[in-house]
């Protein structure tokens, strides 16, 4: 797959398109990119980065976008939405990653009108490559389709991203699982937690896109197109599996945690019963030997030859009737 | 009942007729298939197995299915649902089967238009076989009515197959309810996590399917005949009894590991509750005798013939009034 | 009350009524009370018993009631329903009745159109006969009202069985929350449990119970006079209340469970408080006295006439300090 | 304030007024003050206690009132609610009142038509003076509206009831709360009980009258003058805040129970950490005493004059890094 | 910034402003200030403590404000509600600020007609110093616009508190969850329990106020501009920001709760399985000095030279043994 292109500061791609002919542009500035809009092809501007507020509110305003659009562009963190304007989408989403045994979120902002989609981004991610490559191939069904096309295109990329995070860590939740049952390690639980911890940035992104995606599967707008929308659908439908599938690991989750719990409650019940047992058949003795240990002169039996087998027959006999106690009452 | 014929690759099987006359054509290939479809008599094509991806898409476009449609049917692990096209409604049910004390869910697809309906499973079952035999009696309702009914007919052996496996599952939950209430054995956990985990499958196949029916119940289609619409309507009913009776196990299950997890700490408790009244008699003996040892030579009533029957005396009281002060607390 | 007359095998009863007048027959055939439907009066066939289901089926098609609904009368355990048709309203509910420390339920369909009831119960039960006999008194606003009004008489019937069982359930729970507080015996448990399984019961009659009376109090339908309307609202208000009652039930037991688990708690504390007193006490003074039993020669003040009546102080000194720092902490 | 005057069995008043007049009767008969509906004026007839079900039935018809609103008047314990009938609404709600330590709710009953009010209640309280004292001024703002102000007058004395006690409700939750912080007498269980219980008492009359408000407040009736919607809007948003706070309260004392185990099960846990180290630290160093407590003859160093300080010196060191052992973990 | 001027009681001051022109008042009279509304400009009258009630309902009849509102605004701890009346919407919410580790909720009215926004406030507070110094800018896009954008400002700011200052107390759960992986220090509980009870008093101010700007936000109203409508949407998606993360926090706390409680009951455990090891290891090494301690003059090897060492060998081989046993167990 091709490595995209890292530009000095904004990273700017215009991809603008027909179904026979496409140009691109990279690292090219705002402005510049901002030309393209409005042609009657249709047009991609991909912008990795986050540009200055400023110069965004004044392009919006020659395209015709809301300020408060540009400002939920710039500003970090915002909860995915999709909002309608009169000549636009603004659709907000996260982006997840794997990294590094962790799972980051970034924003993925995209505008399209009728014949644009502006997307932006924080950081370049290579899943945007591959809906490039396939722009490049004549034959792909998103030349001869428009812009909502695109759109879908890209949110359906982000959800298969979904589902590939959630089946890593469903199996891992599920390793966790079967290890638990076999040991009760601690460091189970800085993993339980750490898992947990994965599981809560994948809901904050998935949730609020189950919602974006109902939004733009049900909604009826001149910028979505009717042959477009079965494809929403289907992009909401697995986006409701993806929740789904957090949901359940979540539940699996607490599970483990259960399970881990309980693992180590019995493990010290164990340990407990062990001691009682022995403490048990061992205070009777010792008090037995201590009895014979008393100085006093006239302790029936010390002075008999028998009494020191007497007393070795005793203990025998409570250590045993204490066993069979134990036994009889299912406690070893 | 007989038994299904197992085909080279795919297994597809046509089985086409009317009020009077009814043929089957057995291990024939899709493109012959699907040259039934159109005719103004009832076609079913029975698809076992997973047709290469490219060929179905072909084939749909020749009968009106979307694409899409063909990719849910092929993708493995689609969420059920319903979606209705300008001239079929597509439907994705989990068929639940029992699999050596395990229960397994296979993804069964439905597309049914005006006078055809296409089954797409990914191994072969028996129940499906009922279905044929009774449309090979012509007294059969079957046979007078049109794929609406079939489609019902075979979405109502699945709904049935989930009740089945549920009033088993339901069997073992209580099993297990009363055994817990007598022993406190650790294998009772792991059939308990097993019952749950057999339960979640169910739950993914049962839940969506409920909302699958519901809404082939309430749909107003012209591919459901106003006849029709009771028998769905009856069959949602049952799929909603499934659901509450899993929803009833899963609760039942969680009362039972309240109940294991309380009789484990009750019979802990009771070792540790015979430590104590063991410890407790023993450690004050032991201090009398252990006082008596002591290697002095004044120490009261050592000398006196008396001093050994005073200190049984008083080991005897010590030990009265530690069981009488237990008894008095309920202790023992 | 009159006693139900028991009938060979299936008990069919005819009450067949105007304002002026009216005729009953016991314990004839289903065929001949179905010739009473139809006449201008209103005619109540009440069937304690299954019959057999083919039977059904064809009496059902004279008068006109669908197929389906014969086979949920004829299956047992159906999920309480109505179901309106084009001439009849169908509803299933569950009557509750305390038998033996226990609650059993039974379903109960109703089928009622413009001027028949038919009731199917499985068991004979008192209730019913208080209808009946309301319904041979003359001044009876029963006399006087339709079919309608007869089937509300029923369900209002069945409702207060239901909250009469609640209330009786409801004053164990508050029985057993007043036990707990003072005892912690273990039989507890049992009771709560079975008290547990008998609101489940309960629950599974009357929440669905509370769906079919509220769909019957705000069905506009011709079979339901605008006078009766308010009945079923009331009706229906009862069933919410018994609802009610029943989850309130329910929480009250599970407070009660987590206040029985408390107090076992405690009571092991107390005796475990209580080992560790005593040992902690023993423990400090039996070393003592194992010390002055060494065997060596030159241990101090074993040889002073003194050194016994200093280690006795020293022991009293020690369990002082040792009961003090207890009541310093609050530990006694 | 005026105190109530008792009449002899049921104590009906009659207040009949204008903006210019107003008439009060004090127990007459429930005829007498029937008779005064009608009029032109406005009729609060304010019954408390229970009438005879029979005469109510019979008055009812001649003001066109429904024998079932009668019977939800006569009939205990009524879940809250409102019905609107053809000429009248009846509202069903529950006052709460504080008393000695508990709180008692009681049913109260209004019935309003387009000019009059006729009140039900169990007992006699004080809060109903308050609006008669308020009608027999005439500047007051009741004196110039209709029916339906005063029944919002006295609905809004009933959640005004319901915030009061609320109130004194937190307080007390809060006491705990501090109090359950630095001590854990078993007291206090008792006490989160007891308050447990009366938030369930004040939790089933808010919660209904809630919707009961909510229902008033959105309903279009010609019985509710657009310019007393306003108030019962009010009305209703105090009732929405008065469920909140019965809402924050519950989870409060859900924590303070929280807090209370926690608490209890440290104070467990401190006890037994200080028996363990002192058993740990006394063990060895009884097993030293002992050893040298043997009867062999050549046990080294019994017989060397070094070998007591020796022992001296090990059993310091012994204790020394138990002790330092458990500083190491934590664990003094 | 500038530092709100204090008035000797009331501190009311007015601005007065059109695109052009701006004109301020400061600790001018309630009836004063009145006059300026109705005037063509824009007028914010901003009350801070709070004003006397017959003198505001006065004030209010002129203006067209119900007696209600002037209630509403006067009684302290209202539920946070917007109502629209003919002339004006009354909004309440609670602005959040950070004191002395805690966080204080004061309630805010705003009231909003025409041409006039009067804003009362408990106390003095800075924020809204920096809409005034916003409104003095004359390019300020505040002084195009009307009362409603003014409202939309001051609402924001208030926002923006909550989210400032969920942010802090976000941080500060995600510190004590990393310190509680670390420690088992008693004093985190009190920490937990402070932030729970803060997040309470911020929950209680952020739910509600989500409501306010979503019934805002979705309102049709002469009163609020076509164009202000989306930032009264954007406002309102923070506040859902701000409420989800109120939820997340309050769940993150609940886990840092749990993970404290587990690794409370860890602590114990390890103290108790330190105890059982010692005891278990000593115990039968006190048995075997007390057996040869007796005082019996035939115990086998007591006379012989080799017994002491057979002792000695013993004890090591039990200790041994048991040790084995232990780490065979994994117990240690």
């Amino acid at each position: 797959m091709q490595q995209e292109k890292t530009c000095p500061q904004l990273s700017i791609r215009v991809i603008d398109y027909t179904r026979d002919r496409l140009e691109e542009r990279e690292c090219i500035e705002l402005t510049e990119a901002w030309s393209w809009i409005g042609r009657e092809t249709v047009t991609w501007i991909d912008v990795v980065g986050v540009p200055e507020h400023g110069e965004l509110v004044a392009l919006g305003k020659q395209a015709g976008i809301h300020p408060l659009t540009m400002e939920d562009i710039t500003a970090p963190d915002q909860r995915p939405k999709v909002e309608e304007f009169e000549s636009y989408i603004a659709v907000i989403v996260r982006m997840l990653s794997a990294r590094d045994d962790n799972v980051a979120g970034e924003q993925v902002s995209l505008v399209f009108g009728e014949n644009y989609v502006i997307t932006f981004r924080e950081q370049p991610f290579q899943v945007f490559a591959q809906v490039r490559e396939r722009l490049k191939n004549e034959q792909s069904v998103l030349r001869r389709a428009g812009p909502d096309f695109l759109v879908y295109t890209l949110l359906d990329i982000i959800v298969s991203a979904y589902l590939t995070i959630l089946d890593e860590i469903d199996d891992r939740v599920e390793d966790l699982q079967s290890e638990v049952l076999v040991s009760a390690d601690r460091l189970v639980l800085k993993r339980i937690y750490a898992l947990k911890e994965r599981l809560v940035t994948i809901r904050r992104a998935v949730v609020p896109a189950r919602e974006v995606l109902g939004s733009l599967a049900g909604r009826e707008s001149d910028l979505i197109r009717k042959e477009t929308a079965p494809y929403f659908r289907d992009a909401y439908d697995r986006c409701i599996q993806a929740a789904e599938i957090a949901e359940y690991s979540r539940d699996t989750l607490a599970g483990v945690m259960d399970l881990y719990t309980s693992n180590q409650s019995n493990h010290q019940a164990e340990i407990t019963t062990f001691l009682t047992i022995v403490a048990t058949i061992f205070i009777p003795l010792s008090f037995i030997t201590g009895y014979y240990g008393m100085n006093f002169e006239n302790i029936p039996l010390v002075d008999s030859p028998w009494g020191f087998y007497f007393v070795v027959l005793l203990m025998i006999g409570v250590s045993a009737a204490m066993l069979l106690y134990f036994r009889k009452n299912g406690w070893i």
